[in-house]
């Protein structure tokens, strides 16, 4: 085995003089006895040439005081990376402040470049690039992976997909750079301080997608403490009276749609500044877990697994939709439970009235905030495994199916009760009560669940680690073998949906029933700061570091909160309309009041609707800029098209007055001259 | 003169060297007077070549009996046309059934194409080729146009547009082809049939946005048709039973959403038959009427007219604003005066009753009628003023401005004595009876406004024109000055705004009240049907041919009607909830009722929505066929990459083991190499 090894070292050494600086970035770690002929297939792949249908990237395997572990390390030369970027379509800043994509042949028209500066693309860009680079090393005629016969290949089908669906390939991840990461945690959550994140270092380390998820949850912290402020007085002030939160309520339901708008604005500020606005989208691949029997895709051409889209429709319509049906009502016969459970608490208070029976009134709402936390959780499995045997083709039709169907059943779960207490038994004191106690179960279950739990777990596990290692190093002191070692065993970030999820469900209690409990803003604010704190920790010290993934919005969320937002709409109108103070503004007929409440509630969708449409969604000097370069890419062509056309008829005018005679056809005579270049005009383009 | 002319004429006689058999497809028609060094610049600049900033066109002068009138024909050579094509980006179909856009280099690829196939591109597309290479004929360094002082130029300046504003030139429109034509009205309107029109050669021969105008008249009146077929038995049965008609409202309000989805999907598939869903959106310019300070342009950098956004807005919002604020108040105050008249009516009526006096009781529905197309059309002419004086830049931003204002006050003006007798009154009857007056009045008043007395007025001035030239020919037969002399005093057709607009009217009087009168959905299909043949009448022999203009949907129409669909829910749901029958299903309490409707019509207005997401837009092929496309461009910007970065890190690699020691970078010695080809790999690209 060490023998093996030595002999790869050898055969990889030339890479060393082609780029002496080997930078780790990304780790493989291949399952334990994988074949020694897989192994070197593969590296082989990796390193081979692009033209051979390699990914020509370097790679070492890790050699630890055990001998080599499969585990091995891919990097690349700077010129490499360059082009890579090329490949991925990455946009940078140019020295004339415009935003463009970048080109190797334009390269010195960027801001910082330099050939030996190597800091021109952030570690995570690099490391981006050999993602995209090994997922995009593809099976030229191999039918299978050498060595599992069982493991299919096809041409196109990609290499390291089926490498991880057949285990052979356990994962691949970025390697943490400890330096940069320490700075970062500094300034991020290190000191208790009053300020904007550093958003831009964030995206530099993490990527666009958890950049944009925390840029998000700044705002709408900001966005909520003005609901905040005006709430606490309501509060103190008026803790009986909810009539008097009309005017809290209309504000809200502005404010909740104003936010929306202006966060689509500073959204396109931000992906402008970090280039992922103007970024081409890639052509989406099938997502590693497809599969049906092999055919010809008649998008690409290409040979690949077909699967019919009746046969998924009939698995959607006919397994998944009866399925969701099925746990709502289960929620809701959930939720009945807790009402009888509700009641037999007041009984109980009522007859034997103590300490602990006043206690005991509040046990039921939490008893049943821990059973819908519970139940979201159980239903989150079962949505990604029906999602998963729907079998989409694409990553984003998966996603969007996974977010439908949890949305509308952590919508049910979470304010089915609310709802019922509003709407059926007219309950206003319950409502208040009832949203409090679900609020600050979920949010205290949440930050536990998610954050301090893991990294208890994981400070627990680190601890034992180092001390296996018989090693009382500090986290920067450690070699790279340990390094890698310590963050395999990491948990991998699972991605920023349940992070949106919470937010959207605490804008649901925010916003739903905002003009009955104004505190609700307060609770979502308190929760929020702490949230960023304990997100960040999560990221940078639990979790392995994950792979950047450039975005250029927040995707399906922005619809999501657009839905709440206009759901509360109807929920605050009905609420108001059934408030003591604006019936008794209608002391003879009930008609007029219902009326009155119908035409307020049409006018504020009215309002909201226009208001959406009114503001632009790019601040206008993002749009000057976007219009500048699509301008000059016309202006391009433009230019190419008017050289052509004057060459073209220069031709023809000198064919048709000299060349006719001998002849020659215009096309022959077209070539001709290109080729031989013998046209007296000075604009020849290659045609 | 003469002598002029004839010196003209040998100077462009070497023309006809170049392309013997010169086409006329436009006209030019300068004003009487004009200068002869203008015109000797203009027509200079015409024919000039590209590269010189001329548009490389041919030209000729009109030759009458009368002598030279200032009337000049523009034609292309065909090898200028193609290359035209490929500049305003056609898209044609290519042999393998696929829509590309044209190039002249993969001209071998396309259906049809053959170097002596001048019919390849349709006189159509020729004319608009044609119109756009003169429209970007553009000012170099001229300060005016010579023999105008006052009419100033600046570098970038459109010279058409100028030289319109200032009235030198008077016109320009494309030529008709009489033998076209002949064929085309007669298989669209010329005999009596059953079937669809012939789309596609309205489209070869008026271009992509009358041919769009006409599918969606065409397959709008094929949508009504089931609301008409299932509007007359419930008419003829359930004349004053409208409670009955609960059914029929619920069906067409679905059934309306139904149809814009559809239309969609049907837009998709003939524009991207027709190539234009393809087509790449033109840079926009400056529209005729934009005035301004000279500036700089910060998107295009070039100096051209500048005019304030902020004094924009304020003349929007603090003049504009206020007037159709003015004009709606105004017509609220014609309609009260209206129900003022028929009150009057109705109790000279009682008074006398006479055939007479029930004939006196249809008038003041008829006044009020003809009273509304009159403000109709008054507003339409102070709604363009007011929006060319806000000093839009764009065209499509003040098309935008001005639809708005003329969709509130038509609406309003159309609607509002039928919403006020619905909904203030409470007078089902009355409601009918206007409804059937209004539709009835307003069809008749359009059909005879727009297509009859324009037919009828053309039709005299040929027989005078005819006599004055004496000549008995029919119109197959006329020469090509007579038929020049003729086309040009024919009037100008000024784009789909009012048969668009007709259209949503009429879709507004058919769902709004659905439940009240279903026959307007009988009296919309039988209008809709002979406004097919008069529309077409006008376009083949009322109108100057317009140019082709391309279009991939019907723009802000189809979110008009969807508006208006939108709104329609709201109406019928208050309509049938104010119904007696209904009323009877709550005897206990009204609250009910009206918080079942309520619920209803959110049901109905969510139903809608979801039904908008989830109906997709384009269809599955056509999806697939721009998906196919958009893979081919990424495929082959991936394989230039991989060649790219295989070449680079070749040389890279010979650099590093080679050449190092000699002290050349490796940036002098990478463009040695590409200059030299001294690489020894084939896959060389230009860098």
């Amino acid at each position: 085995m060490a023998e093996k090894t030595k002999e790869m070292m050898e055969s990889w050494s030339f890479l060393d003089t082609v780029e002496s600086n080997f930078r780790p970035l990304v780790v493989i770690e291949l399952a334990k006895g994988t074949k020694e002929e897989t192994i070197e297939w593969f590296t082989n792949r990796i390193v081979d040439k692009k033209a051979n249908g390699g990914a020509q990237l370097l790679i070492k395997p890790l050699v630890t005081e055990n001998g080599v572990e499969n585990i091995y390390l891919v990097g690349a030369s700077h010129l490499r990376l360059l082009l890579g970027a090329e490949a991925v379509g990455l946009v940078k800043e140019c020295t004339d402040n415009s935003m463009r994509t970048f080109t190797y042949s334009s390269r010195k028209t960027f801001k910082h470049f330099a050939d030996d500066n190597h800091n021109f693309l952030t570690m995570a860009e690099c490391q981006y690039i050999i993602k995209h680079e090994l997922e995009n090393l593809r099976a030229k005629n191999e039918k299978m992976i050498p060595g599992y016969p069982q493991a299919k290949l096809y041409p196109g089908k990609s290499i390291v997909r089926r490498l991880l669906t057949s285990g052979v390939l356990v994962q691949i991840f970025p390697l943490h750079d400890r330096e940069e990461l320490k700075k970062l945690s500094h300034s991020w959550y290190g000191r208790v301080k009053v300020g904007y994140q550093p958003l831009d270092d964030i995206r530099c380390y993490f990527g666009e997608t958890i950049a944009l998820y925390f840029g998000f949850l700044e705002y709408f912290t900001f966005a909520l403490i003005p609901m905040a402020v005006i709430g606490i007085p309501y509060y103190m002030f008026a803790w009986e009276d909810y009539d008097k939160y009309v005017m809290f309520a209309t504000f809200n339901l502005l404010w909740s749609t104003v936010i929306l708008e202006v966060w689509k604005r500073i959204c396109a500020i931000l992906t402008y500044r970090w280039g992922t606005l103007l970024m081409k989208r890639q052509f989406e691949e099938p997502r590693p877990g497809f599969h049906g029997v092999l055919g010809i895709n008649p998008v690409t051409g290409r040979e690949e697994p077909v699967y019919s889209s009746i046969k998924r429709q009939l698995r959607i319509y006919l397994v998944s939709l009866p399925f969701v049906c099925l746990c709502l009502y289960f929620s809701l016969y959930v939720m009945m439970i807790y009402f009888d459970l509700e009641q037999w608490a007041l009984d109980y208070h009522k007859e034997n009235e103590s300490n602990f029976s006043n206690l005991m009134l509040f046990v039921p709402s939490i008893i049943y905030a821990i059973v819908i936390e519970i139940m979201n959780r159980i239903y989150r499995y079962a949505a990604e495994f029906l999602t998963s045997w729907e079998n989409h083709r694409l990553e984003s039709s998966y996603q969007n199916h996974l977010i439908l169907k949890v949305l509308v059943f952590n919508f049910l779960n979470c304010f089915a009760s609310l709802f019922y207490i509003a709407f059926v038994l007219f309950d206003m004191k319950l409502l208040r009560q009832s949203l409090a106690t679900l609020l600050i179960t979920s949010q205290i279950l949440n930050q536990f669940a998610e954050s301090l739990l893991p990294y208890w777990l994981q400070k627990r596990y680190n601890r034992k680690m180092k001390k296996r290692m018989c090693s009382k190093k500090t986290d920067a002191d450690l070699s790279l073998a340990e390094q890698v070692n310590m963050e395999k065993e990491m948990g991998t970030y699972l991605g920023t949906f349940d992070d949106y999820l919470e937010l959207f469900l605490q804008f649901g209690y925010v916003s739903l029933f905002s003009c009955v409990y104004p505190l609700a803003a307060v609770f979502a604010v308190l929760n929020n700061i702490t949230e960023i704190y304990s997100d960040a920790l999560k990221m940078c010290r639990v979790y392995k570091r994950p792979f950047a993934e450039p975005t250029a919005n927040i995707g399906v969320w922005q619809l999501a909160f657009e839905t709440m937002s206009v759901i509360s709409v109807v929920t605050n109108c009905v609420l108001i309309g059934m408030s003591p103070e604006v019936d008794a503004l209608f002391p003879d007929s009930k008609m007029d009041l219902v009326l009155t409440v119908a035409f307020v509630e049409h006018l504020l969708l009215a309002i909201k609707f226009i208001m959406a449409f009114v503001i632009p969604d790019k601040p206008r000097d993002i749009q000057m800029k976007l219009a500048k370069l699509e301008f000059e890419s016309l202006e391009a062509l433009k230019q190419q098209s008017i050289i052509k056309t004057g060459f073209l008829l220069h031709l023809k005018a000198q064919y048709t007055s000299v060349e006719k005679q001998q002849g020659l056809t215009f096309e022959k005579f077209e070539r001709f001259c290109v080729q031989r270049k013998l046209v007296g005009v000075k604009e020849h383009v290659s045609l």
